[in-house]
């Protein structure tokens, strides 16, 4: 069955990638108001495909911002899985348009890449799932799953109106699983399946000294340095052997099992020198750099102030110091709690002679983690390995995905995140583009997966 | 022989404070180009006053900014001692010109205050000076010492040529000691002996980590955080007990001898609390906060800054981290070593995974102090007393005050800080005043002070 509908997508691929041509030709840029009517236009691409091809109540709902596109083919049946895909048809702005070197709206292929603001993120990506179910439903007639379709035009912009609609709308939206593609591979050609991310939460905090800056001859040796005071404290959250000092703060996450250190150990390692410019990495006493960035939780001063910062120097003692922290989590690790347990630590190590105003982030996140043995995960792998020729690693992100949280904490259904974008698409930049292999051996993997779920 | 003096002074007090006001009303703004032909005037003012009262080769220097007026009285003969007086007659601006309850270069006299630019920084105590050898000179024909004058123009914009010329005249201007009316009394009514200053170093410093901020999920825990090493440096530098953590800081530290803290006990201690707002002080252990501020070295943070600063939330790992140092310094620290110091202790605290990059704080200045039991102090905390009707304090400042250090550098004389200025005087501020209690019984102060020298 799967050849022959690998064969339909090798005999319509110019059709296919004319059509991907006219997605990636709209600027459907979120954020510009400008844009409004290109997101509109955007949207009803995705809608028309869908009901080409056979999608059934497929719709435009308005969300309070930019509209989402919902479809569903639910032919396979109450015995066969139903699907949540996810994907978002907007995309960033393109400028500096002077860095480009072809039009970010006018899709060029150059080298095995395809150019074109979206290729990647996420248009490009979305748009191979359309293309397989059209391969599945006109060859076959039917797809192999029941699939719900979920394409949102905010994600750019921070998916503003999401969570809500997913909370209201669950018995619309729900499945037995969730399929996002929006993520990459962690090298050219490598399969890779993303199992999981971090979770965030973080906080602002001030000392306050003396009400106005002093001059340091006069009251230096009388007033607590508020500067001074802050790396006291800020020391105190971090050894320099990278483990977090707050009390607590390990108790609850879920220790990294062997299993799972081998899955990391399997990943290929970015050369951190190469890319960042440092000369030597830092992690948590007792594990790699793979291994803390993907799996361990981490704290970060994201920025600090306190004082003169002009040319020469100002010999004053601060009226005030400010730094800003997050921490990553992972499973196991409360947002809220986290935050409790920081905020504590903050108010204990404040020093005398200084007080302490601390600002609680709104935002948090918690982490996200599918088992990496899970039949629904180990059957991805299957299909990428199969497609791309080569084993398909396991990694984890230290970034978060809000609506893979949403998804997780609202529908609490496994959530598969199969990306095929490449380190090198050079998202949110100028000059994104696509490989060609990926879209081709990507579009395979889909079939083969949509393919092994049938019996499931 | 004071009596006379004295009564001349009294006598003639009208028409001296009509020079004063005279003298006030001159606009000698040193800092402003605008008022570059009232500097001119205000020196001329100083020498008229010198040649009328007597004095010899009394001319005004040029220095390549504004003039300075130099004279001499050198009719006490060779077994008298010889002061240099260092003053300077150029004031700071006067804005914001709103703030003033009357005009600032039309002196009005409101509450035992005399308003005025310049009033007790320095003109004013320039002027009592004129005033006091004025008298000696019209009552008894002659001063009790040998007098050189220097007064300066450029003293509020960094003496910027006084150091070369102190240097390239040290014939003309060689004394056996200095006195300088340029400072102020701890508290009202209560005279004052600084007999010691602070010297001062300092430096700014970076560690630079990633080329660029970096993506707080994507590297946190591979990519040592600047701003996290840049508190453990700092912390490193000075305990919660506000002792300096330096290898060889306090090496060459003169120590605090009990003659000395009694007579720090002595002195009215501000009230830190109401001055600045803090909750609690904060002193070094084993010192109270007068002697920390007056007589201990100090280490302060004078600014720091690292990544995002803007409302909310980055999460970046920022890309460097930025404090800047200085150091006040007592007799025993070369400001060029402890900068030594400074600049290993950081080079060795810096973690791996960031790099340091320092620049040194060119200025710097020695720290002074006279022995508080020398006979001149001695004699001059006599005649205040006999002046004020109250027993003279002994204080030690955090300031530097640039000529200070420069005549003890270049002369190697003693220095005797005369000062009759009270902490309400506003210098630099709207509504400048001085007391004319402190007037008259500071005038009465350089009577007793001069008349008891001579015979040393």
């Amino acid at each position: 069955m799967t050849e022959k509908v690998i064969t339909y997508l090798e005999e319509h691929n110019e059709q296919q990638l004319r059509a991907l041509y006219d997605f990636l030709s709209i600027p459907s840029v979120s954020t510009n108001p400008a844009n409004k009517e290109d997101v509109k236009k955007a949207a009803n691409f995705v809608k028309k495909y869908l009901d080409n091809i056979g999608f059934e109540h497929v719709e435009i709902q308005s969300t309070g911002g930019h509209p989402l596109v919902y479809g569903e083919w639910l032919g396979a049946g109450s015995d066969a899985p139903t699907v949540l895909f996810y994907g978002h048809y907007d995309v960033q702005p393109a400028d500096p348009l002077e860095l480009w070197d072809s039009e970010p709206f006018k899709p060029e292929q150059r080298n095995g890449r395809l150019y074109a603001r979206g290729a990647s993120d996420d248009k490009g990506q979305v748009f191979m799932h359309l293309a397989v179910f059209e391969a599945f439903m006109q060859t076959e007639g039917k797809l192999p799953i029941n699939v719900k379709v979920c394409i949102e035009g905010e994600e750019e912009i921070g998916s503003e109106h999401l969570y809500k609609i997913l909370k209201d709308k669950k018995e619309q939206f729900n499945a037995d699983f969730a399929v996002i593609s929006d993520s990459g591979m962690v090298a050219e050609e490598q399969p890779t399946i993303l199992y999981g991310l971090k979770g965030f939460t973080g906080l602002e905090f001030t000392l306050h000294g003396p009400s106005i800056d002093l001059h340091s001859g006069m009251y230096g040796g009388a007033v607590r340095n508020p500067a001074i005071a802050m790396a006291h404290v800020l020391a105190s959250l971090k050894d320099q052997d990278e483990v977090v000092q707050i009390n607590g703060f390990y108790d609850q996450v879920e220790p990294l099992s062997q299993t799972e250190r081998n899955l990391i150990k399997n990943v290929p390692g970015e050369d951190y020198k190469a890319t960042t410019g440092i000369k030597e990495t830092a992690s948590e006493n007792g594990y790699t750099a793979k291994e803390h960035t993907m799996a361990r939780p981490t704290l970060e001063v994201n920025g600090m102030y306190s004082g003169y910062q002009g040319e020469g120097t100002k010999t004053i003692i601060p009226s005030s110091a400010t730094a800003k922290l997050t921490c990553r989590l992972v499973p196991g690790q409360e947002p809220a709690h986290i935050q409790d347990l920081l905020i504590k630590h903050i108010e204990e190590h404040t020093p005398k002679g200084v007080t302490v105003d601390i600002k609680k982030e709104p935002l948090s996140a918690k982490a996200y983690k599918v088992d990496p043995t899970h039949p629904l995960i180990k059957k991805a792998a299957d299909s990428y390995t199969k497609a791309f020729g080569k084993e398909t690693v396991y990694v984890r992100m230290g970034g978060s995905i809000p609506v893979v949280e949403w998804i997780d904490a609202i529908y609490n259904m496994p959530i598969v995140l199969l990306g095929f974008g490449t380190p090198n698409d050079r998202l949110h930049s100028p000059n994104e583009s696509f490989p060609l292999e990926n879209y081709q051996k990507g579009m395979q993997t889909l079939v083969y997966y949509w393919d092994a779920l049938k019996n499931n």
